[in-house]
């Protein structure tokens, strides 16, 4: 999930860079680094190992053996601790293990379709006509209690899909790099709108699903089959596919009703032949399975120990999410970010850095849910969740790195609203501007893991990345596959993270923190 | 398809009106004409049959359904002497009636799979592992013959697919059309390319599967179950599926070799995981039919019979292929072509306009595979085979309009070489410059039933249309949907191609035929 908030305050420029000049670089082995990363790159390994070896990573056996992966892989690499962590109980693990949908009259269509997450089965294959439901009013439902055995469920939708007069992939273009850097701070209350902001849209996400959910119910309960989704952002055989978690909590039973994304193409030429009362019949034969012999979630961590006794206490965190949706391999979202974060601590331990504070590397899981991963893991470690204020371990971490927003590269980083971090970046990013990445901005981005440690206080970033077909066709979608990464995006991301992760580990001091902004500032 | 070719000639502008003020236009009736098209228009109904109820429309049941149901609604409209004309023998028609492949090692994942056309059938669900192949010489098949039996044949693919910074939608820009309208024409050598490049092309293509045929020879005698397939071309779901048409040769003996395009990015994921010595296993279930009942191929044809008694003999004639590929349902190629034909004679039947020529609707079969059905009703009816001449028939033939491609709206009309069509058609064309048509061009464009006349000598036009998303999303892909047409666009292209056959059809002289181009002009 990607939402990019303004925020208002205090004008950031290449003006600034003037009140920075102490940064001291150790260009030598920033060249290593980029020597590395360019010459000798495992990124693109790296992510077809997350992906295409390993399939999908939703909560479950997927994301449990891509972490098992990983361990082992940082561990070969030289990393310290290498290790899987529990943050809690998350519940049912999930995997698909048969989908097939077809309408068999007036004639036969096979059809792309997806089990939404931790939907149930048809335990074998079936075939079944279509109850065709106009109604959006929960109260109307009762009329069907007695029309659904067997029955899949389709809900009238009559919107028209449009082709495409715009590219599907795209990069941030000088003015809008220079727009971005030109963005002023905000208020406190403003720049925490990257968590209300989210929690908005997924109480929306809730609402939309009210409806779904009774439905669902009521035909889990009169022995309907299942029921057919699709989403007006689904096109040209891309579907956009996530589902509904109630039913990995812990105790739940889940219901045997095959819960489907399909097609958008399909989708309308079924609700059309419906209301044309053109008779249709399906066959479907979906078959899941949950896993409740471990509840737990997991994280992977793993360390470069600091090796100044002064500092090694202290640590520089980078991370990205390692869990997918399940439609596809979670390429771009995000196997990307973690296959760029893995590369970056090889390159730094491949280079045999020494660094001044520990670098801790951390995949998270249970992202796309909610950021239960990080979520879990700064309550574990770094707040004392009873005052909500920092532990000594929290107080010692300088600042924490993300990498979420696809296959793009690097082109600057997002402030979340911290002032005094920016002289500091724009500096670190001098020795890669010719790489692409020039622009620091105030601004807030968010829905992904840097929000977990920002809202405590904890200097907490994500960079800036082209887009390229991120929103259009890959994120949480069945074509979010290997195949959609870019190799030299992926390289030049890792370069640039190593360089910062250093220049944190080496930095005399650790990276601000946020000051509190006064009303004045926000109200400029 | 569709092939644009350039040509060298006479420059044709818009200085060309001078000479050809003559046009008298019924601008009356052309006005009633734009009425009932826009207000009362059924081109999307009849569209909405033609795809979402009748399905695919590949040589078969498929096609003469559609077929049958047009020969009624023109009867219904109307409309005289409508009817199936059969043309020949065709050979056995084919549908598909279920088609599942997935993965089931490392990892579950259900493919967006669709058989070629004249697949065979793997018989019931089966279990398969992949045998890869390198090789692309044919004498290297012979060492895989012991190898073959229930196995799925993966042919080594290693390119990569790009994402797309060009929009899949677009229309003619007015430069583009200045530039068209700009063009020279050329030696009678060079304009009949449309014929030769499309012959060219299919040669090509039968070259490239001449190892896959040797293979596909190999693996049946074998006893594999399958062999999967994939274009560069396909990408996002949006899959490129066309097929062999060998199998539906009169006396052919299908074999049941499931013979299956595939999305790209499963393809691609397949190889990369053979090549990484990742074991995989697949799973798949294709059932196809051949018909052998009826193996004639058979046209639609329908007629506004003519009133003048001097000319009723003279036709003007119409016409869209209406059969299709069948990965979807045809709706852009040429369900749209095909609508906008039936549309065009609907409303000039339900103006009851009295055409001094008879206005004959043609909707052809077989023409996905060579144009079978409109070079075959030209054999039957227009040309004596034997010398090559024109019958009597044909030299009544005043002039064939064809639409063959896409959804967009018309832009102008290709003059196939034909110079003196030019101020005639930029007279017609003035009353509709308001919708977006206006450009005359004596270019050429190929791939389509127009060929078929004009090699003859027999005027034979396309219309110039909108691209819209024809070549990147819906030509021959499993896309070609009925929500990937433009009513507008629609409407629009029936109006235009009702006036022309109007103005065609009440014209004291027939369409001149093309003059032969002089070596001079050739040469310019």
């Amino acid at each position: 999930m990607k939402n990019k908030l303004l925020v208002a305050g205090l004008l950031l420029g290449s003006s600034v860079l003037a009140y920075g000049q102490d940064e001291k670089l150790d260009m030598a082995t920033l060249d290593k680094i980029r020597q590395e990363g360019m010459q000798r790159s495992q990124v693109m390994e790296t992510a077809f190992y997350l992906t295409d070896v390993n399939g999908p990573r939703i909560q479950g056996p997927g994301y449990v053996k891509a972490a098992n992966w990983c361990k082992d892989k940082l561990t070969g690499w030289g990393l310290q601790n290498a290790k899987l962590e529990a943050w809690g109980d998350w519940g049912k693990g999930w995997a698909v293990e048969r989908c097939y949908l077809a309408m068999t009259a007036p004639y036969y269509k096979s059809m792309i379709a997806v089990p939404r997450a931790w939907s149930g089965s048809t335990n074998k294959l079936q075939a079944a006509d279509i109850l065709f439901i106009s109604e959006t009013d929960t109260t109307a439902l009762e009329n069907y209690r007695s029309k659904l055995k067997n029955k899949v469920i389709l809900l009238d939708q009559s919107f028209r899909i449009s082709p495409s007069f715009k590219a599907d992939a795209d990069r941030f273009t000088d003015e809008e790099l220079q727009k971005m850097a030109g963005e002023a701070a905000g208020s406190r209350g403003q720049r925490m709108q990257g968590d209300s902001s989210m929690r908005r849209l997924m109480q929306a996400m809730r609402s939309r699903n009210v409806f779904n959910q009774k439905m669902r119910k009521l035909a889990k309960q009169e022995g309907a089959l299942g029921i057919l989704n699709t989403t007006q952002t689904s096109k040209d055989g891309t579907l956009f596919v996530s589902g509904d978690y109630a039913n990995a909590a812990l105790g739940s039973t889940p219901d045997d009703l095959a819960d489907l994304s399909i097609a958008v193409e399909d989708y309308l030429m079924l609700c059309r032949l419906m209301k044309a009362n053109v008779p249709v019949k399906l066959e479907l034969d979906v078959k899941t399975k949950f896993f409740a012999d471990d509840i737990k979630g997991y994280n992977v961590l793993a360390d470069i120990p600091g090796t100044d006794p002064k500092l090694k206490e202290e640590v520089v965190m980078l991370g990205a999410h390692l869990d997918s949706w399940h439609a596809a391999t979670g390429a771009t979202d995000n196997a990307a970010g973690s296959a760029v974060m893995m590369e970056a601590v090889r390159i730094l331990k491949t280079l045999g850095v020494k660094p001044r504070r520990t670098i801790r590397l951390a995949l998270w899981s249970g992202e796309e849910q909610g950021l239960h991963g990080s979520k879990n893991y700064v309550a574990n470690h770094l707040v004392n969740t009873a005052t909500n204020q920092l532990t000594k371990e929290g107080q010692n971490v300088s600042a924490y790195f993300n990498v979420d927003n696809g296959t793009g590269k690097i082109r600057g980083i997002y402030l979340q609203g911290n002032e005094a971090a920016g002289p500091i970046f724009s500096q670190w990013l001098k020795p890669v501007n010719d790489l692409g990445a020039t622009t620091v901005t105030i601004q807030n981005t968010g829905g992904t893991d840097h929000l977990s440690f920002d809202r405590f206080g904890i200097p907490g970033f994500q960079f800036i990345q082209d887009r390229i077909e991120y929103n259009t066709r890959t994120h949480h979608t069945n074509m979010d596959t290997y195949d959609h990464l870019q190799p030299d995006d992926l390289k030049q991301a890792a370069i640039i993270v190593a360089s910062f992760v250093y220049n944190a580990a080496m930095r005399d001091q650790k990276i601000p923190a946020k000051q509190p902004v006064t009303a004045q500032q926000a109200t400029r």
